[in-house]
């Protein structure tokens, strides 16, 4: 490496903000931008504003195009990491078969990777947080669905497309609820922040009083995981139970994925993992209940140590690495 | 390598028959035997018969101490291949945390490893068989239960304790059928040859006239996978329903493997692979429809290449790479 170029910009594509940041080889980050997606504006807007965030974060930090060993996006979606192509993503509508990459190069002139959101997030943790000088890793992150990262020999894998780590969309209930995936019974719809408003949404319909409600303002649109989460804290009834249950069908994928991969940790990030202990000590019951007892015994379920900064320093490490 | 130790002794453990093979590093066979385990005498007496078995192929061949690099053994069930140790199974009564490796090392002063039989025949098929050059491959051994075996980027991955690649126990049905793993809803339950002889003897109790019945001779303790598969030959309804219902199911969990690993190919071994196409073509159809699109138009889902040998010769593998 030409040891000038000492710094990779890395964005965090969101549904609503772009996050950008200027990294060092350690994972300092030296310089930070956030500004709108502006998503439903489509893919040609988006990407203008991902070209103009990119030149204001590298102006603000005074960089020059000689410091910059390259740029990697971190996108939620489908992917393509080898031809650079974003296939689609969840958050980005309209966005089909992208070539995110080349138009990148081709508008700045510097090296580009692109890279699913949920990998970036497990290549972070595991070279600056939970998952330091582990060998064999699995991210997951939890938030509106399940996405995740495995960590194999010290290696971010991503399979044949650069599509592996989707555990979301493993059927933990073969015939159960319809995914937008094409999938049925995925597990995100049973473990995740869209499970939890879908269940407490049922569920205050049918009750006279409800924190669940009155947190949310009466507004049954509003009730978010958050909402659910802050009426458990008050032992709402039907929030703890909410809870649990979302806590218990994450131990069973939990246990599923133990039995497969025998990892050493799991690091559980996104939002939902804000839930801390009252999300993973239930889930940790249920994989010692149901996962073999020596992959069990000698696995960690953890809480991610990085949380948001996760998914841009494992974009840098990418484009250090590649 | 030393140059002359050009052999290694392979054994396949099964609930009914020691397999014993001496292999050459391409995979030639040069010499086999077979032996009853005697499962239910205990494990001493099936270590006893093990090292005789090993004896007796050596002498049978004409094989010097000097010729032979290895012992490596390929068993059924948690199988430590780290410290050598048998910590359980499904076919051998009284088997908990048998130090084998240590004890067969004592007997013959052989270096000895041991691999669960799963991840042998993923490694065979790998080196020899469906899934040679192929980067990242999922094998899966369909039998009386699944089996598992995980090549990334080229190696076997067993994960921290060898016990990866478990896929028969993860939940496809969250609270379905109690497994004696401990789980609930294990693939295996629904996927096997041991879910279509359930459902056989379920069946049949309700009907007054079944070919399965009439093929396993009024017997309906008698009614095997192979019973049912014969029976759905003959277009007898029942038969093939169940057949159709385990290829679901097989879809079903092939469709979240390929969503987790994006493997280039998922090869299929084991008893019921012989349904062949019968098994395989219904459940391409639900891995179309379930599972993402990229993956499932990369993967090639195909029957072992090398059947019964996959084991001893993976097992070989195993041995020659360590």
């Amino acid at each position: 490496m030409n040891s000038s170029k000492n710094k990779v910009m890395v964005l965090d594509v969101g549904g609503t903000n772009i996050r950008v940041a200027a990294i060092m080889t350690d994972g300092t980050i030296v310089s930070r931008y956030k500004c709108p997606t502006n998503a439903a504006k489509g893919p040609e807007k988006v990407i203008k504003g991902l070209v103009k965030a990119i030149k204001t974060t590298i102006s603000r930090a005074k960089l020059h195009d000689g410091d910059i060993k390259g740029i990697c996006l971190s996108i939620a979606g489908s992917v393509d990491n080898i031809n650079g192509i974003v296939n689609s993503s969840p958050h980005l509508p309209g966005w089909q078969d992208v070539p995110l990459r080349e138009i990148i190069e081709d508008a700045l002139e510097l090296k580009t990777e692109i890279l699913n959101d949920a990998s970036a997030a497990a290549l972070g943790e595991h070279r600056f947080g939970a998952g330091r000088d582990i060998k064999n890793m699995v991210h997951i992150t939890i938030g509106t669905g399940i996405g995740g990262g495995i960590i194999i020999n010290n290696e971010l894998y991503l399979g044949a497309n650069g599509i592996a780590g989707e555990f979301g969309h493993m059927s933990v209930v073969a015939n159960g609820l319809k995914c937008s995936c094409g999938n049925k019974g995925c597990w995100e719809l049973y473990a995740s922040g869209s499970a939890i408003e879908r269940e407490a949404r049922r569920i205050v319909k049918s009750e006279a009083e409800s924190y669940i409600l009155t947190l949310a303002e009466g507004n049954i649109d509003g009730i978010t995981g958050r909402t659910v989460a802050r009426a458990a804290d008050l032992k709402d009834r039907s929030a703890v139970k909410i809870i649990e249950n979302t806590a218990y069908y994450f131990g069973v994928g939990l246990a599923g994925i133990i039995n497969i991969f025998n990892p050493e940790i799991i690091v559980v990030g996104g939002g939902l993992s804000s839930l801390g202990e009252k999300l993973l000590r239930p889930a940790r019951k249920v994989v010692k209940e149901r996962a073999f007892s020596l992959p069990t015994r000698t696995v960690k379920i953890v809480r991610s140590q990085l949380k948001d900064n996760a998914g841009l320093l494992g974009a840098a490490v990418y484009m250090y690495d590649s």
